[in-house]
């Protein structure tokens, strides 16, 4: 049996009387047609079917049918609307204070012995009504993916300051959380005979290099390029989170060659090397709910399998906070990374009135093209890069860079840096062109994962740690 | 982050100082071989293993490896071994009532505005470590049907009084619950078709009438017999619930009519009726977690839909506690539903040392052979099992025959009583060989439901009605 | 047992002795390497593996093995190899008019009643050995695709002038014929979630309205937009013959706009007109082997029954012979279809030194932009076109214009002509710019078929017959 | 276009007269509803329909849909209007002897650069006008399975005298045999995961040692058992030919072992043979299209590289001509196979007025368990039994026994004799008990095949051919 808030049986009939005096009844069109916007005058009428599918009076199967229509209210509705049903859900179908305080005044005065019952109950009065309203709506047709995308409205239309979307935003992680259990994903190679429709949303989806059209799609899927996904079986065409592949001869250094459709492809036989380079979660309304070290690994063994010749598994990998963090530190020569004699070329090099020559220096256009500033600049941002990957830390052990903090996590190495790696625009922005080879070494992963989670310490080839040194 | 009970820590340094003393390593084998009845010094081992699943400090995708190898190891136990190690689970993984104390007398100072926050913490700390656990056992290739099957292991091995395996199987049920939560559930028919592996397991898990053959089976599944099942994706090969219907012309009144293999089977134009004949629940550690209610009504509507011609949808049901009912309460004319002249007859059939006369002339073989018995008894136990359907209740409201409580929690209609409509032994052993056919009027469905829920009206029809007056 | 010619013997005896005055073995590598022009040196060994799968002494399995490796030295080939290859198999594999001779002085003395196990023979003399191997290829992975595109080969190869091969391919396109009768072809609706690989083929294969890119692509796949294909179980990624539907609201008039991308789709409630604007061929190699018949006829059904509030079903087709009719007979006004007026204005229009000023009128680029112009030359066309389409004849009773033969065999009705319905360089070329709706009514379609086919007697609306006398 | 025979017109003529004459239309119902002995009365409207079909003067589509009315008609004809149906058809359709003379005196007097076109005419002229009608009943739903059962039917309503009738499947075996092309065939593996309906058809089928019920089956399909078929895709759910296979460790010599379902499985890893112990043709419509040799061979294939630690592939068969073969032959010592001793000692078990001693003995019940009579009888039959194997043949070099013919045609090797390997009824009828080892040697069969093909060479294990000389 659901607790049900008290407060709510007192809005309900204050809103009734209110609506009475309107001299209306307030009986609810059965099809639940809500005005998009969800003024005022709709609120009784959706809290009443809301209230009628958490009691289920005429069955459970008739209160899901009840849920279906709100979920189809709902999707009716625009932001504005879809805001306000959400308020009124969360604000409405919260747990009851009262029913904890006085259960809470129960275990205070109860036998230790009876206590473990008490608890029990304790932990259900804590679990919000709206939660079974949530569940109720998996009765839509696409009930999970209708569930998915509610939670990434909640999170588009409650920022930043809902506390109350907040809340239920987190009990529909919850609820996800169980349902999208790892143990239920299909990993699935996405290759060119899969539907149009599928492949569409990859380009949609792709967040890391831009898809530009089906050819530059197409190069992705065949020959030496792979592509596989996570599946809820629930969700059958939307794919989860996936990532790309590239089967080549030893580690790749350069994303431009990766992606350039014009390689002659590489006999599968002779590479010995799988380059993943891009790795995009699909589904905003799953934030929160990881899957890519699983999907990694579980792609590391399936291509093993498959291409025994292959020898190493390693990323190509951005560095997204790098840029970030050279403008918000790297303003003086205050840590011993640059030396006098390099902060004075710099500072040469730009305009005496600005204060971070360094900074400035990257954001000329085409200064990657300069052969004289790339001289110069190589040797110090690889010192630098190396710093921010290795020693640059929050939360007490984590990595400062995000992408390096995941990979790391899962148990990679850091095995190579390469310069010039990335002359997108975006890459030339975010990480001065830099990117890194994480390297996953299947002997090694647990133990790394373990070092970094006790310790933060960094596996790390000497190649890349030697650097800091050198200068 | 997982709050893990402090005493987990103490016992595992006890546990380990123990084994140290016996000069032992602690250190458990890699592929987790455990002795079948899982003796004392095992428990150090499973416990660790356990313990590192938990903490998972080498990664989510070691740690479900390792819950797999647990779970793993768990099959190849004994009954002894696994009540061992679901003991052991159940007590070593528990909440921690010490932070839970902590956090209520945080609760108790705090200001109102800052308790939102602390109850969500203490919503947590309620959620026992071991739920994880269970959780990570979904890295099993079958994960589902192991977390079943166990479940169904605790319900067998915790019987009757060990409240922790009660507590376990309490946490089990609420993950499952969301696993199996309805909207992923599908309806498939069964026919002929259908794998041989599949119908295999109709034969053994039919609860109502047996199926004694493959030829029996054939009958339930072609031409005028249908079998629906509900699956769930991750166990498909496995049926949940099945329900078995019989499309007939008028409503079945006798089942074994029904089962007769040698009926002429009905044109399916000529069907105006389906006859559910028979619905059994096939996963013991799904008990609890109910579908019935679904399966019933989604049947009725794919029928409708692909049938047009049919018109009515009954059960034709057993009575299952009618017989026991009886034995407790009708030793005497206590309540005026036997009159004197009833009860002298019937007396003087029993010998006079039988205090119960009814419920021996019902326990003597092949009573329903004789004509004469028949003439007396049969309109004496049809007004008597109306009464017993209609107004012998148990928790308030409920009809006390469970499968009567089943059919009309779910909104049918009472529609008409058969005499002799069982005449295995089951059936006369049970409910005296009477059966009920329960009514689903889609129109009626829902306030039925209401109308029982909520002051357990039941709805009857007439003819069944005046049964009760007809003496 | 194959009948093989003498001559065979003969010509490998030959070729072997000639091998031998040359020092060398005849041994053929197993691997049957050629050289990719298969020079005369190649062709012992060739001759010899054919003659081996002729004979098949080491059994039917092996024989296969070794057609499957000359099918795949045969794709190894470059077209001057292919086209020897296709020779040497047509000439050296073809009857023995020997064994036909002397089945025939038998035939001649044979009493009547013996003469029809003779005619037996005959039958089997008269197919040559070839045949076989040809229907061993099948052996390969891509057998049925590797004959159908062999075929394509002996139709690029062949023309215009070498009997044998034009013999090889009407044996292939006997045993294609069988292996393509219809009863195997499954009938598949494309739709925007099949493969890409499968979608990538139509817009390549399209040979009516040119596929520009996904987007449009798409568009037709979608919404009030469908295709369907004819497939065969063992070429199941390759569509043999496609055709595109529009649903849209009366008889649409105009190929832009069902083309058009931006235009509105339509609720496929409110349509009650079946376009079908487009249907191609999809494999050369089935030349000559015709499904567009069943095609249409099966996706009229198949439409009817999905979207019952269909109630036309019609094409809007090309003319694509009118201009090339119009360029070689209308130079002077010589059968009364032009009036003397007409020819004047006409005359006027173009340079004097033309002598067919119509041709030269409709070959000024954009001459369907100048209201003046059209307002002479519809009524003058469309009189000439409704001419063209239901006088002009060849072969007896065929309409001229090949599309319109296509759909009068079918049964349609010529049911309405559309000025200016396609504007593209195609269609001003070769239809000046008009097309025609054929309408399929399945109540005449059978009678229709049977009046043209026995008379050549046209099904036309009074309106187009009526345009005829316009003038 | 098809040559139609005159004589068809002139019989339609007589019938339409002779019916007009009754005062009767001859109009066929549409639904062409036919009595089911199919009377004299029907010919005529059947015959129209038959003829309709072929010139397909509605088109092609409307001619198949006709077709498929015949074929439907046929299917209620009980046995003897099915024989009257294709006595009509074999008969009205048939070549036209008059067109073919007349072919042939052009053929005669022709230029011989002419006569290759005159060839061709005369291959069409040869084919009779029913196949065109036998194709066309591809357009029943399961057409394929249609034309299968219906070459049952000739062969069962055929025999032993009907010219026309042995035509008729002459044709039909032709098209059958395109159709059926071993190209086409999909090998399936059978399990007990398949559809039970498809199981039950194994149960009928199998013809070499019965499945007793499902537990037997089941044995069969599972574990160290596996069973395998090929099936043609527009017959999916029709096996065509199936074979049983089981994993044993070194070769099987007794088929009451393999049978046995209490035997414990072995461990898939330990088995080193795979013996073939069973092999059925599924449909009498396809006799004399051989897929056997191409089905073991697969098989073959697909074990190895399923399970790698298989070495020897072998049957396990009877020599089911063997007492035949004994009875017809071993009436006195004639050939020196049986020693003076022998002849002596088997004549004294006999009494003394059976001529054929031997025959007399194998024919008591019970004979193989007598100690005594096995000691003399064993040397005695393996030598009879070898020489029949080695020795016997018929149309020149084939093995007399044909299940040995097939195995050795297949290039197989005669490796084993084995004693009592078949005690049932019908092994010792058939084969005294007696078994043989047939092995496949992937390396060896195309020269076994190439050697017994051509000269009748067999190759056989050094302790078989030993033990002729044993005596």
């Amino acid at each position: 049996m659901v607790s049900k808030p008290g407060f709510l049986d007192r809005t309900l009939a204050h809103l009734r009387s209110a609506w009475r005096d309107l001299g209306q009844s307030s009986a609810c069109p059965t099809n639940l047609r809500l005005h998009e916007d969800l003024p005022e005058t709709d609120h009784l009428c959706l809290l009443e079917q809301m209230n009628a599918c958490l009691e289920a009076r005429g069955g459970e199967v008739a209160a899901r049918a009840g849920a279906a229509r709100l979920g189809n209210a709902y999707m009716g509705l625009n932001d504005t609307g879809k805001r306000q049903f959400l308020l009124l859900l969360a604000a409405n179908f919260d747990v009851s204070t009262e029913t904890i305080d006085a259960i809470l005044s129960r275990y205070q005065q109860a036998d230790p012995s009876q206590r473990h019952k008490i608890r029990q109950q304790l932990r259900e009065a804590l679990e919000p009504p709206r939660c079974r309203l949530l569940t109720q709506f998996n009765a839509l047709p696409q009930g999970v993916k209708f569930l998915v995308d509610m939670r990434a409205d909640m999170h588009r239309l409650g920022s930043p300051e809902t506390p109350l979307l907040s809340d239920l935003k987190h009990d529909l992680k919850e609820l996800l959380t169980a349902w999208f259990d790892v143990g239920f994903l299909k990993l699935q190679q996405i290759t060119w005979d899969s539907p149009a429709s599928l492949l569409e949303k990859l380009i949609e989806y792709e967040a890391v290099h831009e898809i530009r059209n089906w050819e530059d799609l197409k190069h992705r899927l065949t020959l030496d390029r792979k592509l596989f996904a996570f599946f809820h079986p629930n969700m059958a065409d939307e794919p989860l989170i996936f990532i790309q592949v590239a089967l080549v001869k030893g580690l790749a250094t350069d994303i431009q060659t990766v992606l350039d459709e014009t390689q002659t492809p590489l006999d599968s036989e002779q590479a010995d090397t799988a380059i993943f380079y891009s790795i995009s979660n699909a589904q905003r309304g799953l934030q929160g709910i990881s899957f890519g070290n699983f999907l990694i690994k579980r792609v590391v063994s399936k291509l093993k399998r498959e291409h025994p010749n292959l020898k190493q598994f390693s990323t190509l990998s951005p560095i997204p906070g790098f840029q970030r963090w050279l403008a918000s530190t790297i303003k003086s020569n205050s840590f011993g990374l640059i030396s006098r004699d390099e902060w004075g070329v710099i500072s040469d090099l730009a305009p005496s009135d600005k204060e971070a020559p360094l900074v400035y220096l990257l954001a000329q256009k085409g200064w990657h093209l300069n052969h004289s500033y790339c001289h110069i600049l190589q040797p110090l941002l690889e010192r630098l890069c190396t710093h921010y990957l290795l020693r640059e830390k929050r939360r007490g052990h984590q990595a400062l860079d995000p992408v390096a903090h995941f990979h790391l996590s899962n148990g990679a190495r850091i095995e190579q840096l390469n310069w010039l790696a990335d002359r997108s625009e975006k890459g030339l922005k975010r990480s001065a062109g830099l990117m890194v080879n994480y390297l996953y070494d299947l002997d090694q992963i647990e133990s790394n994962s373990e070092g970094y989670s006790a310790e933060g310490s960094i596996s790390t080839a000497d190649s890349v740690t030697t650097i800091i040194a050198r200068h």
